[in-house]
């Protein structure tokens, strides 16, 4: 309406996102925000736009005073830092979907948004089509958010899917993953982990008021996990997904990390399938919910882009609210996950780390067992990520110190050992 | 932050959700939002709050000019759309949980909203918990969205489940779903899809700028659904749902109605179980993007109003964006239905007037048919709703006036009448 600002767009960029949001905005009139200038940075390449309309120069759109919004989609983390400063220091508001520069950078990101009382909008950096950062901003407080669980990288999803339905080794899903589009020629930083786990580190914030380098998290990917695994899990009714979960323990602190872990069919995540996301949020009043939809892709980030937009307009802010007016939530690593463990050797396992073993069992060629560890061991020690050793918490995984010795006693009792 | 309004609530009606209310803002101090005073009809009763909060005269709130919000959450109608009127006209901003009066005065309100420039919030009137309206604004542009298909009525959600899980009748299942607190002691408002059509009414004002009132919505509710058609369906590995559709017709109109309806196992819908709601958005830019949350309670009502709450900090407001800077969609009933049928004898059934019938079949005591309907026949006569006459669309019901005369051919030629 009359009230809203005419927002005049710098955007940095003009890849799958960017020519995506271009497109889409021209979709979108009643908007009433423009792209004024587009900095990219190879000028030979053929682009569906005007030529007019791009620059290489960064201070073309950072030193031009009527451009009021920088939307910055490229690739370079460094560079999207440099370029989202500027911007916030020069009196425009952001909105960005790099990932990896928001986890790296989260305490300069915070602290340009004090000094400067500037937006800086990023719902696209996590889940994309799912508008779950917003969500998290609006929907919890402190006190109330008990956990959040989600499926936030999309190719590692797929593959997995894969693996489960049409039976494919790891390797071949991957290769298919890669043919359709679902995953880079350098698939690395998706199927080890390392872009989930960076949009887990800014999820923890709009969550928990948690601000943690995402080095500092607890993470794997799926790339030790076999087929035999996935053939294991259907038998039992369950599915694998890499999953990011946070969950606040019995002293108030905070669990998270990213790692492979057994579904139950029935389980929202179970539902979530191929390149999809999913996120399950379980809160004192709104209850369970649960949201579902692309996590990547052209049209999908650029529609998550194209809603921080639009919440410009009326000057929308994250307050970080569990940062700012609580106490914010503390990490912690002292407590015990459940785990499953497929291995080819008991050689590469330290039994004597483990609080207690529930189960083991040998195939010709592959190893089991399900065992208790402190989250330390996982933190301080890297075995159960080496020599193809897959680990996989079970359903429901993560055991309070303050239940740890009732648990063991009883556990051990069914075992009939004590 | 600094630059947010002080929040001055009165609230009318402290039934489930009133002081499902109160208990979260008591929870939530962070949101610098007070209940200053609330308005009840009964003033006898115990409640759960100091007394001096209470009176039962409206305009201690309605001309206390430091009150700047009213939250109304009453169940009479024509009393909260007084109150909502006046609130508006004073300068209040107002939230409100009253399906029923925002579904039957859509137009005056949105002319109050016009006239005073003042925001009135709504999103715990439809599906509670799940932030459908908010996404209707913010996510999707006119063009954009394909169709939304939503559960959003818990109660028959739950008489469903129970038909299909455990076996039970359609009344055994009510008797379960009221002893449980599920359904009302009246039932007839869940049962026979008003309220359903209600919420309906509201979503297709924010999905597509149409404004209709709930009575010229085609819809109906559960009350004629057999044990007998529960079986039917899971042994095609189906599910029935009480759906309400809306879809963009080739044309560029919408089709719109709340219906009984099959659902396949592995659409979202079919995860949607017992009193949850579900709602399922497929548009051009973010795809398919699914929400699942509970839809109703006292606590993720109330958390639904208190997300609207916490937006009118910073001034926020529906735009209708496809109400007022679009040409707004229309609602049409020029397509036709694919449904299934099941009834006690032939006599009940106009076959003339299906356009063609793929099947018929007939147990002892049950007839079944396949065809397709004119919607009009459904608007214009009501024998599909009497003498326990069960409609069930089929799977992707829909069948565009454009594509009628090619499928009926091809049907009649599968059926080898042509």
């Amino acid at each position: 309406m009359e009230t809203h600002k005419k927002l005049t767009i710098g955007l940095f960029g003009f890849g799958v996102v960017g020519e995506g949001l271009y497109k889409v905005l021209q979709q979108t009139p009643s908007l009433n925000a423009s792209i004024k200038k587009v900095c990219i940075k190879h000028p030979g390449k053929q682009r569906n736009a005007p030529e007019t309309l791009f620059t290489t120069v960064k201070e073309e759109i950072l030193n031009d005073a009527e451009i009021n919004v920088v939307v910055e989609v490229i690739d370079d983390a460094d560079a999207a830092f440099e370029i989202v400063s500027i911007a916030l220091r020069g009196g425009k508001a952001v909105v960005s979907a790099s990932k990896k520069m928001i986890a790296e950078h989260l305490p300069e990101i915070l602290q340009l948004q004090q000094e400067t009382g500037l937006p800086f909008l990023c719902e696209a950096a996590a889940c994309a089509s799912i508008p779950v950062i917003r969500n998290l901003e609006e929907y919890y407080d402190n006190d109330l958010l008990h956990s959040i669980k989600a499926i936030v990288n999309g190719s590692t999803n797929f593959i997995l899917t894969k693996m489960f339905e049409d039976k494919l080794d790891f390797q071949s899903a991957l290769l298919l993953a890669k043919q359709l589009g679902f995953a880079e020629s350098n698939p690395k930083l998706d199927v080890e982990g390392y872009d989930a786990v960076n949009k887990w580190s800014i999820l923890l914030n709009h969550a928990y008021g948690i601000v943690e380098h995402p080095d500092n998290i607890l993470f794997t990917g799926i790339q030790n996990i076999q087929l035999s695994d996935a053939l294991v899990a259907k038998e039992k009714g369950l599915d694998i997904k890499l999953i990011g979960q946070a969950k606040k323990l019995k002293n108030g602190k905070v669990a998270a990390f990213v790692l492979p872990q057994f579904v139950k069919n029935g389980d929202p995540l179970s539902f979530v399938k191929n390149e999809y996301n999913g996120v399950v949020i379980e809160s004192g009043f709104a209850d369970k919910q649960f949201f579902y939809g692309k996590g990547a892709g052209s049209f999908p980030t650029a529609s998550a882009v194209l809603s921080d937009i639009s919440a410009l307009r009326y000057n929308y802010r994250y307050e970080y609210k569990k940062r700012y007016h609580h106490t914010p939530h503390e990490l912690t690593n002292e407590y015990f996950v459940k785990v499953y463990l497929s291995f080819d050797d008991w050689k590469y396992i330290p039994r004597e780390k483990f609080e207690w073993i529930e189960e083991w069992h040998a195939d010709a060629d592959r190893k089991y067992l399900i065992g208790v560890l402190p989250v330390q061991e996982l933190i301080q020690n890297s075995w159960w990520k080496e020599n193809q050793t897959s680990l996989i918490l079970t359903v429901d995984p993560i055991i309070d110190n303050l239940d740890i010795i009732h648990l063991k006693k009883r556990s051990l009792e069914l075992a009939g050992i004590q």
